[in-house]
């Protein structure tokens, strides 16, 4: 197989370098998202189609990052894209929402299993900041407990006290809990009765670097149980697992019922647009609350969300992802055992967590990355991978094939500290 | 003339109330937004075009609102919309930017007086938040201060104590100061040395329910010696008056540099894009902030964004714009005055605020409002009102003739409080 380079990807990062700090920033760029060999990943798109994207040098890629979450159909789904021009011939960001508001609010209560009413923003980091003040006016209290590792966006109550730009004040209202301990979980909320809003968790645990983890059997039942006796209010951040898991919610995946839940990614496939549904208790709380921002009623993206909303249900989108992430994962083991790697697959089947076990320094396992993206399979190194539902059978035959080289190629060339510009 | 009425909002609202907390939520909505009697305002659009909505009744209103600010060249600006088309053809959302974000880093530096650099976000918000934590990572303090009354968003540090959902610690470490009150600046500035990380203001005064006031002379370059002097960070939020006073930025307007300042609104006609530009000594406390979203770095709005830049710079949109308030601002003036009425007109031409004076509960004022809008004329009671680029002549005419007509109406039919059902 021939293996890509990136010169055009290389020439635009120096002139973003010059009038952007970090060049291409935040989860997009290769120091927070894909902790990258620069060398052997692309850093600009051109084009996108279904599962591909293509780069600035004219390397096609299977995009298993999806956008980090939002491409669920395929990127430039029809139906969606559809739905989309069809809104723009009669206009977007206006004075006043169109109908289109109500019918996706009716749509959101229709769909997900929990929701009495349903609220749209832009940010998935909008709708965790919304649950949590919505969670304060209603109980009058302040403290929200986080689990550890968990990541509800960039605002700095979800960041730790001293990163950059982070007060101590930022934080002073969160405690912590590791992901799936009740008995933690249970210790504090007797420790701060009367004190704790919210408890805000993603449905399972995906964090960066860390093998994924399922809810133990029992979990949520017990802090359903536990929130309810407590009067905290139980916010799920399905910002990412949204739709993947489950069309009803992953609260309803995982049989449990949120207070709120929170969305963003794949609720509208890439178009601009977030939404927490929340239970009728806290509706004048979130009435209260003083929210909004100046494209938060666009039309476009609302009439994406209806049409991404209306398909995903229709083809019982989370099945089809799980099948096909069961079918690749599979493989991708299998192919790593044939080279003696033992490639570990944690989390859910749609959303993938992955890594080469005995390899301390995660050396091994970039170098095996970044030999399957010069082949055209796009995967980066620590942070869980999406499928989408335009990903075919040959789609995964060709990664199995570009996955078995790789490791060949990382069995022969070492791990990625012995690679010489690398 | 006819006077609109509207069931097919009233409709609609019933089932909007029903699945979204409020019905229409935040500054689109009748409680935040307008302080309007519902039964003289419409609440959905049908559709949008130049400097005209219709509702869903079918009622054509002058827009004098622009969604809010993000209305600059007129709802569906062609050059803009062609732009966002040819984007779309080849994606939006993908895993990486395009090479537009590059083009668009580089308008950005080239056109905007202060920018050594650009970065780009969604929300007004985000980049009020992001301008913060920029300011804490560079300086090592913690404290900022704000102008008394300024909108900088509704993350909880911008909001007050108190209110549904903000805690003592989300405003911890705000300072408040009278806009244009120097002294007082400085001394805040001399009682909390070594602890302000950032001034952060509007370039002038446009609160709600109040006169907007324009910086008093040389106060802008006394303030920018003082934080200077005292290695504070001067943030200005460009969100709303942004390219409308100037498209060199509001600092560039006034005769000052800002160390950074933020842009929404109009910076893309209403595709859904906001940016922060900076100095080059807080290039690299920009790159170390934790700062990122799903969506942030689509093509779509980045494309609307060049091709509105570029357009707004070609036409020198601030001085149209300015222009066309100053004769409309001016006419209904003088209107007020043949009823007998002084509506006091203030701020800037391009966004200027009004009042009917001499009116203790602002109860004439809402009356005036509201006969207007029934005749076409869409204004809304207690924020500032927006020009666009593609109001004409003639639009204005009209509109000078509505204002007429809702003047005598007021007179005739007295203040909000007399009306029957209103």
């Amino acid at each position: 197989m021939k293996t890509y380079t990136y010169p055009k990807s290389a020439e635009l990062f120096a002139r973003a370098a010059k009038v952007i700090p970090g060049g291409v920033y935040g989860h997009l760029g290769p120091a927070e998202g894909c902790f990258m060999p620069v060398q052997a990943y692309p850093l600009f798109s051109s084009r996108a189609e279904g599962a591909y994207f293509w780069d600035v040098d004219g390397n096609r890629f299977i995009d298993y990052m999806c956008a980090y979450g939002p491409n669920i159909l395929g990127y430039n789904d029809p139906d969606v894209d559809a739905a989309v021009q069809a809104q723009l011939k009669d206009g977007n960001c206006v004075s006043f929402p169109t109908a289109k508001l109500v019918d996706l609010g009716e749509l959101m209560v229709d769909t997900v299993d929990m929701a009495d009413w349903a609220f749209f923003a832009k940010n998935g980091g909008d709708t965790t900041m919304f649950s949590l003040m919505i969670a304060r006016a209603a109980t009058g209290r302040k403290k929200v407990v986080l689990t550890k590792g968990g990541y509800h966006g960039v605002a700095p109550w979800t960041q730790k006290a001293g990163h950059p730009g982070i007060t101590p004040e930022d934080v002073a209202n969160n405690l912590y809990v590791d992901f799936g301990d009740f008995e933690g979980l249970e210790r504090l909320f007797a420790e701060h009765r009367g004190e704790i809003a919210c408890f805000m968790s993603t449905p399972y645990y995906h964090p960066v670097f860390d093998d994924n983890r399922l809810p133990p059997d029992g979990y949520w039942k017990k802090v359903r149980e536990l929130c309810t006796r407590e009067g905290v209010v139980l916010a799920i951040d399905d910002v990412r697992c949204g739709f993947r898991l489950d069309v009803r919610g992953s609260d309803a995946h995982y049989g449990f019922e949120a207070d709120l839940e929170c969305f963003c990614k794949a609720l509208a496939n890439g178009w601009n647009i977030s939404a927490v549904c929340g239970k009728d208790w806290l509706r004048e709380a979130a009435g209260s609350v003083m929210y909004t921002g100046s494209y938060w009623l666009s039309a476009a993206p609302i009439a994406a969300a209806i049409a991404c909303v209306g398909k995903m249900r229709k083809m019982d989108v989370a099945k089809v992802c799980t099948e096909k992430g069961r079918k690749l994962t599979s493989g991708l083991a299998e192919a790593g055992k044939r080279h003696g790697f033992d490639l570990k697959i944690s989390g859910e089947p749609a959303m993938w967590f992955m890594r080469i076990t005995d390899d301390p320094n995660m050396d091994h396992h970039q170098a095996w990355v970044a030999e399957c993206v010069r082949r055209g399979v796009f995967f980066t190194n620590h942070h869980n991978l999406f499928i989408n539902a335009a990903l075919t059978d040959a789609d995964i035959a060709f990664t199995l094939d570009v996955a078995d080289e790789a490791f060949a190629a990382v069995k022969k060339d070492g791990p990625l500290s012995a690679r010489k510009g690398w």
